[in-house]
């Protein structure tokens, strides 16, 4: 059917178009089914949602909102090819994990195909994240998860050398990224690092990165800045890698879940995608953190490495220690000058000998040191100051200033400090309440909001030492974490109880 | 926040607005999120899912949808007054019931309540319908559901001697409603029957009723058509009855699956709500049907008297022969035809002797024939000819013409008839297949359309002999029909073999 095209400037977060009521009938879709939008020299095509409209979008046209007209490239008034589009064959494949049964590649593949191509509605896409995780995706099924997610996304060859790390989070101020790409691509080392930006966090390294530079760029661009450079660090949102996985995690996030195989999947698919040969994967556990106990943090690192070796990735798992922020600096300007200070040689010790600590283990998996000497000489490019250097190439590569120093980072600028209210030495510090006092102060929104934390665990402190600053860019903001503050209890100091059961 | 109300005729088929994008910051909430909108005597609310806009809708005003100013009853330009929502507690009983846990009464009514206010995205409400198809309600959680159900809802006493019916489908023109109401009726019992559209059949009863009489009424003109006739044959889609289950339904058709407990709570939750004291259930078992095997039958029968006798409903259940269609028509048009004959005298055995089984149950459960003595009341009351007047009143204060017969419903007008193509017994007619082929016919959205099948089950056929006419209101849809029937084999005639396995 052949319709006129109506644009509307609404943006949904999915494809949605609208069509007259008659003309649905005519097609034989109702509200909720999918279809397929064709332009005359079919180029392009875009399978969308259906409203219904009766006087608003009239016969023979096609009301078309934000998200559709922009992925399309149509105008008002063009004529678009419109089909109903068949019930996709994955959704009996999705039925059949919901009924608890194993899934073959092809039926993982078809599925993964069918929600990049947008086939699948919320409630078939949900069906399917829900089964999964009550059931669960074995190895096999996680493995073939991982290749469907890299083959339906772009795949970028950045050569050999070509390095890679994840953290699984949780952890706040836990800034490495910032300093293991500088170190290894001081080293010669390829590391075309993706991040991610805040979701449920006060600051994603893509937040903290556009502190100093720009963090959206082309897939040409990033090439050329990887050529010229050895990395980058950019918003993984920007570049089309697994893009599933973007699909699903909308779904997922409401439900805060994230099934076991799809967190397998999501992360080894974008290493996959840069082609990494290397790659250390951070474990942080502790109380607080995502995981809180030894046993499931090892039952997670086998699996990563499995999946790593089933898809020739060499992969190394670090638990480490995540019952407590890293660095001094919680929200994105706050972390940036952490990072800045690191280089500088006067940054929190946490934070620099962590990131040493990661770099170490990727220099001798690349066979850049020997085993056993990965640590000094990560340690020697970053007090060399070749790290900095770098650092400074690689900012201005990704268009900002590379002459930045720590002292220039613009925090704030409204301030109020949170003091002990009794002495003794610092036990615990809960990422949980800390990461929630910084949301609160405006992160990851306002760039420049944050907690600056005084003190780490093992501290001594006397009644009204400083804990920490809250920084905010706004003074509602600033009010409503100090309130928090102080009805939370974000630093514990002495005592022996754990935790009161009730 | 303030607001002007602007007006898009866009029926979405749930509530939805668009918010300025600044003014979606101030409010702190996302594209998905959910908002309260009241009026200004704040009579009435609405929550909706939100798009975004930058132009279309300028600062301070709300683009709202029809599905919203409908239920919210506003006019372009009015005010209205715009709040974040929390998010919905019933998200976190939603993941226990995903962790496998029991969920406890309040948390049960405090989903079904979030579910009738709109609290809930699809997503939220796909997690629910996965997570109890794949864990289950066990007995108390499917009582509390069915109590949340009714509590939610419309409630209508319509007093003493009120007796209901349900069947669970899958049977071709089942369409026994229409004869036990009358019959009871004109015993002086009261049965104010709510039935459904056909979605996935060729016809639901509401849809049969529609081609004699209205079936969407108020909910005081129903009272008062039950007052004076004492029954009643309406579309439950009109009435506000359990209204969270038309909102459950519509997350599990497009899976196409039902969780048990979940039909439990909704047949009996609407049987609550009008106080039925007296119910029969009919469930159909057979090959093609929905249920095959007598075991499956019994466990459901068993829960629908559990069910119903902790709701104080009186609930007998009864196992019938599914595996063949009821009546000779399949279609609205020829359902009401079959309907019409058996009140005068002359309609399918098959279909008179299942109503007149069904309503012997009830007349004997409510004390109107003493046990035994059920069904020659009912055949009495049949043949006599006062069911046929009751029905004429029913139809008459459902603003139908009370004088039409059998001969007068307009069937087709196309025609097409299909002949054995051996000559020996039938020995099956499948379901299924009949009702697709009612449905290619153009069933339900054309009334006159349908199937009409010549034999029965154990009838002996020549070669030539007439197995069944396919009626249709276009000739390109009884074409489709025709050419779907001779690739299948609806009806199957003499030979042994059961089933071919390969």
């Amino acid at each position: 059917m052949k319709l006129k095209v109506k644009l509307y400037e609404i943006e949904t977060g999915k494809p949605i178009i609208v069509l007259n009521e008659e003309d649905m009938k005519e097609l034989g879709v109702h509200i909720g089914d999918r279809i397929k939008i064709c332009k005359p020299e079919n180029t392009c095509m875009v399978t969308a949602v259906i409203d219904a409209s009766t006087e608003l979008v009239g016969l023979g046209e096609i009301g078309v909102f934000e998200d559709v007209y922009r992925e399309l490239d149509v105008k008002a008034g063009d004529i678009v090819d419109v089909r109903a589009t068949k019930r996709p064959q994955s959704i009996e494949f999705i039925k059949k994990k919901l009924h608890g049964k194993h899934l073959h590649g092809t039926e993982i593949k078809q599925i993964i195909q069918d929600v990049v191509d947008n086939n699948l509605s919320d409630i078939e896409l949900t069906a399917l994240v829900v089964s999964s995780y009550i059931n669960g995706y074995d190895m096999d099924e996680t493995v073939s998860l991982t290749k469907a997610m890299v083959e339906t996304g772009e795949q970028i060859n950045f050569g050999e050398n070509t390095v890679d790390k994840h953290c699984i989070g949780g952890v706040a101020g836990n800034r490495t990224t910032m300093l293991i790409v500088p170190i290894l691509t001081a080293a010669g080392l390829t590391m075309p690092k993706t991040s991610s930006r805040a979701i449920t966090s006060p600051a994603g390294t893509a937040d903290t990165m556009e502190v100093l530079a720009e963090v959206e760029f082309s897939i040409q661009k990033l090439k050329d800045i990887a050529k010229d450079t050895g990395g980058f660090i950019v918003w993984g949102g920007s570049v089309n890698l697994a893009p599933a996985d973007d699909k699903i995690i909308k779904v997922e996030y409401p439900l805060s879940i994230d099934p076991e195989g799809q967190v397998l999947a999501s992360v080894m698919s974008k290493k996959k995608s840069v082609n990494a040969q290397n790659l250390v994967i951070d474990i942080p556990v502790g109380k607080g953190s995502k995981i809180e106990d030894m046993h499931t943090a090892s039952e997670l690192a086998r699996k990563f490495i499995e999946v790593g070796h089933r898809l020739e990735i060499n992969t190394k798992c670090l638990i480490t220690d995540g019952s407590s922020p890293i660095g001094a600096g919680i929200g994105p300007a706050l972390e940036a000058r952490d990072v800045l200070m690191c280089l500088e040689g006067t940054g929190p010790t946490d934070l620099m000998n962590k990131s040493l600590d990661l770099s170490a283990v990727l220099l001798e998996l690349s066979g850049k040191a020997v085993p056993g000497e990965g640590r000094s000489l990560a340690e020697e490019i970053l007090e060399s100051g070749k790290a900095q250097t770098q650092m400074k190439t690689i900012i201005e590569a990704q268009k900002g200033n590379p002459d930045i120093t720590a002292a220039e980072i613009v925090i704030g600028p409204h301030q109020a400090q949170v003091e002990a209210k009794i002495e003794g030495k610092v036990k615990f510090i809960d990422n949980k309440i800390i990461s929630a006092l910084a949301r609160l102060a405006g992160c990851p929104k306002d760039h420049t909001a944050g907690v600056d934390l005084k003190v780490a665990v093992g501290d001594e402190v006397d009644k009204g030492d400083p804990l920490f600053t809250v920084w905010a860019a706004h003074p509602g903001k600033l009010e409503d974490a100090v309130k928090k503050a102080k009805q939370t209890n974000p630093i514990q100091i002495g005592g022996l109880i754990l935790e009161e059961v009730v």
